[in-house]
């Protein structure tokens, strides 16, 4: 399942709602990295909100290879968020980085047993900015959420704490 | 009712439109201050949209106050708008104004008795912008109407002036 | 029909598939000026994906004219995009063509006689710019979608793929 929306949307807090209600042990697949003062503060609201029995797995580039070590354990697993990895791979000093990890993940998608929420921040409907590295982002979330909404059974997109279903019952 | 949109969706002339169909008086609580030319113009031509017999009221920072004391009126009240409201209150050289005037929102919302049409511009959908008040502006608004969403009963959001339910009937 | 979305929110590849489904001849509106790699690189992307028996017209500024033209040679057009034609008119030399050519297009719409799909991109959902040019581009094609929007059959927007109808069957 992708869960879609804008900053402040309420994507996560839904997202969180969902893997509440699910019956077996919740994985968190963190992807953030805290780089300065307003990132950290951003990752421990996230961190204070959720039950403190879920476990976390912090990684920040090889989500595919955490993905389906945290699938094989069993339960559900919510990555919180992709566009937090892509942000990482862009700015990787290795610049065929974002290409593999992003066909490895793409190619793990459909192979996962257990129940899996996917959280991206939509950012495509702005101005296109003048900045090139921004515009690459755009292009590159826009094209990771095509392609994993085609292999989802279920795509919701959140407003003002509303969900609108794209995919899916 | 919570009626969201991006720039020029037509979420004014859609709130118009409904408040011109209520049956008893109609006040627009108009929060922007004609700061520049630009400004000027954009107030200007929202009201020459509206009916001469609506009442104005004209309420930068005090929103709360203003929305009760239309309310006690009678009628329905029509919010233009919520985020310049926020901007306000950014710019504002009290930093506790904002959480101040928000709480107080929040706590008046619930308490009305007459039908509120609150429009507001959704914001969190582009590329998260490098400066800093800015960003800060993107998460006020989104967090607000998360919490005025969650205490509406209908809440609606315009794309190329058509409406989209996201909650009520 | 408009169809509308963000970047790289599988709006062309969508219109493109309904364009495919259609009995009669295709023709493409092609808006696009490469000025520079990155938009010959796009132009291309775009054109690699479209089948050879569609026939493409380049028509930068006079767009209800080559509509019209191809209207009246029969088929389905599909125009790519609104919000190029939008950008070549912003930065054309003459200020007022823009005001011009708007309305020729809107006093075309009701009159074609033909199936047309128009393809724009949505930009207005993310934080209102500093710079003049892009608010007054927000502005012009917000209202532009408003316009062709109350005279079409169909409006649909897309996000990550997936089709979200805003009107008609």
């Amino acid at each position: 399942m992708l869960v879609l929306g804008g900053v402040r949307s309420g994507k996560s807090r839904y997202a969180e709602g969902l893997a509440g209600n699910h019956r077996g042990p919740v994985t968190v697949l963190a992807t953030g990295t805290a780089g300065d003062a307003e990132m950290e503060r951003r990752i421990a609201l996230h961190r204070a909100r959720r039950p403190a029995a879920w476990a976390v797995v912090e990684e920040p580039l090889d989500l595919a290879g955490a993905l389906e070590h945290c699938d094989a354990a069993g339960g559900l697993v919510l990555i919180e968020c992709l566009t937090l990895w892509l942000t990482n791979l862009l700015c990787d000093p290795e610049p065929e980085r974002l290409a593999r990890e992003r066909a490895r993940l793409l190619a793990a998608w459909p192979t996962l047993r257990g129940d899996v929420i996917a959280v991206s921040n939509e950012v495509g409907l702005g101005i296109v900015p003048a900045n090139a590295l921004a515009r690459r982002f755009m292009d590159e979330a826009g094209e990771l959420h095509q392609a994993l909404a085609a292999q989802s059974d279920q795509v919701v997109t959140l407003m003002a704490g509303l969900p609108l279903k794209l995919k899916g019952a």
